[in-house]
């Protein structure tokens, strides 16, 4: 997220002016979209559009077990949908362009819990977690179906949780970057207190920002809780990358020495 | 401004996930800041930082006839100043990451009056104009100091000039992209009527975003009109450079045919 300044002359009639370009570095913020289970990639392509145009790379991708993998959706584990989120991390910052030090992981349920996961294994800077599920550690590789019938999930997930006590919460709790985490108002599947033991595990990031969707399900059955999401999770994102790269330049002036005085035109009088 | 969109397959444990990746251009827009007559580039330094944060690469510079060239204060004409203005704009687009179909002008009373003019000699996608100055074409090559002597640019300014009438409205009547127009309500120097005149000639423009700034003065000599002055000018940029990537990303959607269904994790239970 470095910005380039450089002092210049342009030559112009025989006579120099100064002259100051500012400019974005070549390299661009990456954005990785993570779905829920039972969704795909093309729910992220929306906001991955949005996220493109804030001058993004931004990849999104379908979990095994969906989709092209729909075959293994009775068998697939968490150990093996993580490593389709390191893959996929890893293929996002194979792009020429990527800062790799300027990367947002975005999530949702069961997608929002291995983005949670991945911030252990790999650097991630800005982390967005809209309903992130929650399970027990145990039975790591037992298939991803079994697990709300081999566990009790709906008492695991109405229990406060010390993030010693579980993978996802103890990664939120080792994370030092930013951090927004959406819940919906109204979620059968993601209640309340998992909300609340993600946001206890996260109090040791640099920023959190925490918002409720007002009468959302955990779906986001209804056209105005998607559209309400999609402008959190994209105000968050120029938050912090547009904010970046202020900060970046900002560092870039103060070099500079003394700031000049900012009033434009004072002696302007024609 | 172009987005790109692949379709890729990541590799992970013999299996292959499908993903997509969308990424802004390498190339950036370029954002040049025009100052006025009195003025330096050291007053546009924090729009540029801001604007950097977009993701620009921003060029100030100081018109002959200030700073370093002072000695020329009382000499240099406009068609002088006009040739400083194609240098610096031909120096930003040398620039190695900037998209020449994607620059933006903001210019400031006199800077206004002849970043309108460069639009008929360059190709200007996005025009901001706060206070643009307002000259009879008449002695183009007299000292640009003496205009308001020989002529009576008092009376000038306070008359309704057609746009085939003047060069600079006359640029504005031909200009084709978007336009930002920003006024100061209590200004001595460029009153009313010749913001009306650059909003009747601007009339062509894809876009015009006309704002008054209440309670200042043509120099913004109160830090919140400064203030104000700044939040207009990036949030019009962000409106056009973020949603121009937008609009790119959403033809690359669409060329993949019938859009697939936004609802997120519509079947997620777990």
């Amino acid at each position: 997220m470095d910005i380039g300044l450089e002092r210049i002359a342009i030559p112009v009639d025989g006579d120099r002016i100064c002259a100051t370009v500012l400019t974005a570095a070549a390299k661009l913020p990456g954005v990785l979209f993570v779905h829920g289970w039972g969704g795909s990639q093309a729910q992220d392509l929306e906001r991955a559009r949005e996220a493109a145009g804030l001058g993004c790379v931004c990849l999104t991708f379908d979990l095994r077990g969906h989709e092209a993998n729909a075959a293994q959706w009775e068998t697939v584990n968490r150990d093996e949908n993580l490593r389709d989120v390191l893959a996929a991390y890893d293929r996002l910052l194979a792009e020429p362009n990527v800062d790799p030090a300027a990367i947002a992981v975005v999530g949702i349920s069961y997608g929002g819990y291995l983005a949670a996961i991945l911030t252990t294994l790999r650097p991630v800077r800005w982390l967005a977690l809209r309903s992130p599920a929650l399970y027990a550690d145990e039975g790591w590789t037992m298939p991803k179906r079994q697990l709300h019938e081999a566990t009790d999930l709906h008492a695991y997930r109405r229990r406060a949780i010390d993030a010693a006590g579980n993978r996802a919460l103890g990664a939120c709790a080792d994370f030092l970057g930013d951090a927004l985490l959406v819940e919906s108002e109204f979620d059968d599947t993601v209640p309340r207190q998992v909300i609340a033991n993600y946001a206890a595990a996260l109090s040791g990031a640099r920023s959190l920002t925490s918002r409720r969707l007002p009468g959302a399900d955990h779906a986001l059955s209804h056209e105005a809780a998607q559209l309400a999401y999609r402008r959190m999770l994209i105000s968050w994102l120029t938050e912090m990358i547009v904010g970046a790269r202020e900060v970046a330049a900002q560092a870039r002036l103060d070099a500079l020495g003394p700031r000049e005085p900012g009033h434009a035109a004072a002696n302007d009088r024609h």
